[in-house]
């Protein structure tokens, strides 16, 4: 894990809101710890404990903030138990929260994975209700200011993993799930893009999708379109609506790709 | 458009809201290409494909940024169309965005408005529904690094500009709209303050609202009051309360001054 | 009160929200008065007037962030009244704000209190509706920027306090109430978590709540737990679901203590 020598990089995601001071209650703890590191909210509005929206999140930026970032991931509805932290080193950036799947977008590209031990490295009294603060902030403080990845603890060989969403073939279909729906009602789908044919016929909760188009625009305003998202998987969505309050689809709802379509 | 020698500044609009991962994913792709760069969130909570909105909130803040600041805004539900983006210097600052309208505060003062043609500045391969990403933000980073306003394209001599909310007067009447709604539920309108004479008599929605005030606090809890915004337009306001409900008025509803009272 | 020497720090409180530009144009005044102070947001989701929401949040963050943190807070109905604003000293920290009580948890503990009163600091002209952009805004870019505390205005002898929550003894009873409500439904009261023996008995709205536990996962998902929480009070949850909800409990609910069980 390489620290960059210059200004170090933090950021945040977590499912505390701001209204309730707990978010500014991380921020301060690095900005004590560490002044000079810049920190950046990436956001604190995941839904409440869930783990799998924290990890679709994190999916979509993480590797694209500079080598060197520290990426701070609290959801974490089982602090306080016996529930492990750690911290993940992946593609030159580095994660940091709970052992439950929601550093997964790290964790499956990790070079090296330690499990957070060394209470040395902790804010003490440590809360049985706010690790964020206690523990996973200033760990994050310690290697952004150039603390040694090793010193955190031990290695971890088993983290929690999140069961990945992979599509599966029943005779002539390709078959998976929406994985996420966003703000805009989108639903993004676990279907790689690139394995659509231009021919393919798309469901969704047995509803017909139409073709794969370019762009919300391909459509009119109102219409459902299937495209392939931003970060390569195939999305569906309605033109300037909501997908997932037309379809009554959400997280699991299957999506059924026809490759070659019945003669 | 002179770019501050010492540290560039950006600002980040959008409708995206953070729960998602994408406005994280600009501040990532900002960081790594202008790791220098100071990034503010100015807002990711306008309303979806709301460019009035987005253009109403840009208005608030854009000039109070030191000359220099690069303010970025996404709202924009023609991404991957034929629509065009946008960079616009303006008072020393840039507007960097999709040409729907968007920009209007900062167009309205346009020195040099120039289309995002430079592909060479872009995110590679440029997806088609997130140019917030892929187009934006890089040529956000550009600029904001000392890069050269008239490199990123060719002058646009017809930018889409959002209709003026000017006034009108019908007789002894002036008659105006309200143009916003803001979270405590005031209504901002169109009539600039200063054409309010302390005897005008003030409808919205064909409601009298009473005379003009100094403030929210010179009426009781829950009465209405017209007072000057601190933009410098006539706002209606309830105190401790929503004037939009308490008038079932929206953006659009119509305000009506009469300057002269009849006698 | 001590500046420091290196890079001012400000954080930013407010019930503006972000998406009518209000917090980003606090930014923007800040950003030009003094261009190398570091800005966070520690929230803009107080709701509207909630000044004791407000304090609430500041309390969990203030003394957090590094010795010399300018704590901007603006949750202000009587903007343009006659209300005062002030700064306050405290452990080595600042805060401003309005004169009403949402400084509470620094004037707890202030070395130094002054009134607002030295216009040459303002921007102006002063709107009479957002005293955070046109007062509170410049005053904490002064500071920040290594401005003198004293320069402000004159010692204020009696800021508005908030009456504090302190429990009560009735009988065997030790009787406090909920002080705050956050967004996982948590219940945040006023009795301090020392003061629980092992065996007492817990009521909230006259419903047992059970044992004192450690944390939420020392019960089943869905049930009551009653635990220390991270700042030290007694707080009442429900594991993985709201405590707001299922006892129909909010700010202001009786909360009471039986610290000798009856035989």
């Amino acid at each position: 894990m390489h620290v960059p020598d210059r200004r170090g990089r933090i950021t945040l995601l977590s499912d505390f809101g701001t209204a309730d001071g707990y978010a500014a209650a991380m921020r301060g703890v690095i900005a004590s710890l560490a002044p000079g590191v810049e920190i950046s909210d990436a956001t604190h509005a995941i839904g409440q404990g869930d783990i799998r929206g924290g990890a679709a999140a994190l999916s979509r930026y993480w590797d694209l903030f500079p080598s060197g970032t520290i990426h701070v991931a609290v959801v974490d509805p089982g602090v306080g138990s016996g529930r492990r932290g750690l911290v993940v080193a992946a593609a030159g950036r580095c994660g940091v929260g709970p052992d439950n799947g929601l550093l997964e977008p790290m964790l499956a590209q990790a070079e090296s994975v330690r499990e957070i031990r060394n209470a040395d490295l902790w804010r003490h009294p440590v809360s049985s209700t706010f690790h964020g603060r206690d523990v996973f902030a200033p760990v994050a403080a310690y290697l952004a200011g150039g603390g040694l990845f090793p010193q955190v603890g031990p290695v971890l060989d088993d983290p929690i993993r999140l069961a990945a969403a992979t599509p599966s073939v029943e005779g002539q279909d390709l078959v998976g799930v929406v994985t996420h729906v966003d703000r805009f009602g989108n639903l993004v789908t676990s279907i790689p893009a690139a394995r659509l044919s231009p021919g393919a016929v798309i469901q969704v909760a047995g509803q017909a999708v139409g073709p794969l188009h370019a762009t919300y625009s391909d459509v009119d305003s109102g219409a459902l379109v299937a495209l392939a998202g931003s970060t390569g998987f195939l999305e569906i969505a309605v033109r300037d609506a909501s997908a997932a309050s037309r379809l009554a689809a959400g997280r699991g709802t299957e999506v059924r790709i026809r490759l070659a379509p019945a003669p």
